[in-house]
């Protein structure tokens, strides 16, 4: 099964952010942000770190995208994978990402795009 | 947040494999070797895909476990991610990967092993 996996970590991203500190506000932000792109949400899985930061999924019927927050660091880690099953959805998953970029506004990043599935027969 | 991901995609998995189709003995399995691995599964999140294949994510006080199976392919991706928060998680991570390597027997595999989180300040 051919995707695209893009894969950042995010620095320095403003504290006050509600969705960097709360999972409610963080599952808000991503659910909204995934239909945004015509992506399809199957589940949520979002859970609160005392005294702030989130872990968040969302299971998608093209693979997922999947969230971790340090609000102390200003720090995020964003993975969204989606596979090309019935169609190419290399375009959605790019505009999900720029969606949540922006969203976090990091003042630094890394961005690893990763092909997978190639291999396959 | 320093940790490690390390991201799979395996081919030509035995059909026959119950974790391959169900998402019932996929979850079983996934649980099973992440506490074995020694790492801490907060909740979890399993979906089924008719007739066969399943999506799974264990989200884990270390950061998370991703897979999808489409077992007409023969075909599982899988994504190992654990940040070293209060430890180094590393070897445990490699533990999972290995426990779930061996589960799914890829007659061939791809893995991209991805440090994340080093130019965090």
């Amino acid at each position: 099964m051919q995707g695209i996996h893009l894969i950042a970590d995010f620095y320095d991203c403003p504290a006050d952010m509600p969705w960097l500190r709360r999972a409610a506000d963080l599952q808000a932000l991503c659910v909204t942000q995934v239909e945004s792109a015509g992506l399809t949400p199957l589940s949520t899985n979002f859970h609160q770190f005392e005294p702030g930061g989130a872990t968040g999924v969302v299971i998608l019927a093209e693979s997922h995208l999947a969230i971790h927050t340090w609000p102390e660091a200003g720090h995020v880690t964003l993975d969204v994978f989606v596979c090309n099953y019935t169609q190419d959805n290399s375009a959605r998953a790019h505009d999900l990402y720029r969606a949540l970029e922006s969203a976090f506004a990091p003042q630094r990043k890394n961005l690893t795009v990763l092909e997978r599935g190639h291999h396959e027969r």
